[in-house]
């Protein structure tokens, strides 16, 4: 939530999404699958999720030029029970292969009341919170979680063993928003690391171990080290079961056989991925459980403030605030982002379809 | 795990389960149903998480005896679809609501792959683990998520408006002890602040905040304020999901209608209850799954240690190791505990079963 950039372009949703749909189109993906694609970064962008929007188009293009990842694959079932299934993504864009296993999850939910549906061969697909809130439409609660590359010591560690395994639950309410909660494990998300090594800005200790597992204000030693985990053992335990809910369950890769996302473009990331659909009228009427959300939201935010803090935020709000002012006024873009695109067009013989201000 | 006690006794698994058994039976449970709670509360005495063992009975005699809590109420599903229930409790004794939820869960997954039963009319039912647990043996994943009293401001506030919800998901390993994980979402349990209180010892200030929302090193001010979550806004936002797929969910107690375990053992409590089970041959072959595990916690412990540590614990495992341990050689209780069971002996008319050495 917390970005700050030079330069900047504001952008319609519609645009970026017709943009961004035309390169993946030309990357080689059919129009539909380009247009989920789409929806993905661009709607994280209009939360302001940034570090998983169109930001990462340029390291998609990598990897499925280096062959890490098929822009043509679809996934498939491998293997079905009543309220399961395992989902093959054949190494397709992980925005794809989660759309495909939610639907089915959704479906599977609508017959038996709840679903559980396992990835294999996934890749990274963006947040968690994008598929966990699929399932509001069908007033169903949702649940997405991921394994991720490694980052993170175990606790007592001092290597990186662990992704920071991010997961989404999302949950609808009446009249107000839905509740949408999309957390990883650390502290902060590295890439606040990274940022504070290019400044030369000590870091909290908090946020890093050193490559010896100890705590440190030295955003260099924090970045060559690990991030922290909340919590400390907590995250770190966490983090360790939701790879086991993930990766081992669903045969992907973990620990020593995850693949980089950035370093290692032409390697098949296999992704483990687990979604989670809980269908509310198999418990209590919809309706009722609504006004119930809405009340606890209404009793949460009215509650006595602490000092320095003039609003109470219940989680995906700041997001949801977010979206609608960006839906708008339009998304605001760093030109960096542009120029990567930019970059794109040109390889792939696209219009731009936007102009960056003098 | 870090308890100090200063006289303690030692007394076996089969001792301490028969005592209680026997207790619980005079306060009108069936022997059935008295050996289900006996079971839970030993159980965690003998892994050290004594917080929720034996020295909850004198609590639950206050519910009972009060009327708070029912000793011979029985659960009921009240609605059912084919992987999912909505259990009844009737303000039972919450280990045998659990146990009986968690049998149904365990059901539904073999049958369907997946199972979400919920739980309203539901009291306190000790630890998460030893619920989440009860699916291993059917090489299932077991995971139970619980509301709890408001000891917890939501992030920006100042009051205690969430509980710490703790949940539990465990995972069979093949020649490893099961992957357990048990975690609330306070940095620290309250309890280690009523101690520092007691003792009037500063405490971290990552532990609590002040009634104005402040972070404080003074025991007394944070014994008045709230405990901390891990993380920040992050274990706030867990914590808030939680009571949603909990209490809101089943239609038990959220918020402002929370009632006090302690301070109020004539009025049920409602707690509302999650249990998720995953039948792990839906996925995968369970021997190739449990290998994977296997491997994955070897990978974790053999990684490089941080300064200070020498080993590197995987979830659950330190639990297990104390668990073997006071299985062989007793379990080590505070005389705290056994002179409330004399108190509840005499009240009972039930037989002193293990004597206070002099």
């Amino acid at each position: 939530m917390d970005y700050t950039f030079n330069q900047t372009v504001r952008i319609s949703f519609d645009i970026m999404q017709e943009w961004s749909k035309r390169l993946y189109m030309k990357m080689g993906m059919t129009e539909k699958d380009a247009l989920t694609v789409a929806h993905v970064l661009v709607t994280a962008d209009a939360r302001s999720v940034y570090s998983h929007g169109c930001m990462r188009t340029s390291i998609f293009y990598n990897r499925i030029t280096a062959g890490g990842t098929s822009a043509t694959a679809q996934p498939a079932i491998d293997r079905e029970r009543g309220a399961t299934a395992l989902i093959d993504g054949h190494n397709a864009m992980g925005q794809v292969v989660g759309v495909y296993a939610m639907n089915i999850a959704i479906e599977k939910a609508k017959q038996h009341g709840t679903s559980a549906v396992s990835i294999v061969n996934g890749n990274h697909n963006g947040t968690c919170a994008y598929f966990a809130e699929m399932a509001l439409k069908e007033n169903m609660i949702g649940l997405m979680w991921t394994n991720g590359g490694p980052v993170m010591a175990a606790w007592g560690g001092a290597e990186r063993q662990l992704g920071n395994n991010p997961f989404g639950i999302a949950i609808p309410c009446l009249k107000r928003k839905p509740i949408v909660l999309d957390m990883a494990q650390s502290v902060v998300a590295r890439g606040k690391i990274v940022m504070a090594r290019k400044t030369k800005t000590p870091i909290p200790e908090t946020w890093a171990l050193d490559v010896n597992g100890k705590p440190t204000a030295d955003a260099e030693a924090g970045y060559w080290g690990t991030v922290r985990p909340v919590g400390d053992y907590k995250g770190s335990a966490l983090s360790t079961v939701i790879s086991m809910l993930t990766a081992v369950l669903s045969g992907s890769a973990y620990g020593p056989t995850n693949v980089d996302l950035y370093e290692e473009p032409d390697k098949a990331q296999n992704i483990g991925q687990l979604m989670q659909v809980i269908d509310i009228s198999a418990f209590t009427d919809v309706t009722a459980f609504k006004k119930r959300m809405d009340d606890y939201v209404d009793y949460l935010k009215n509650g006595k403030k602490a000092e320095g803090f003039t609003e109470i935020y219940v989680p995906g709000e700041l997001e949801h605030n977010m979206f609608d002012k960006q839906m708008k006024e339009g998304i605001t873009y760093p030109v960096e982002v542009i120029r990567e695109y930019y970059t794109l067009c040109d390889k792939l013989g696209v219009e731009k379809m936007v102009q960056i201000p003098k």
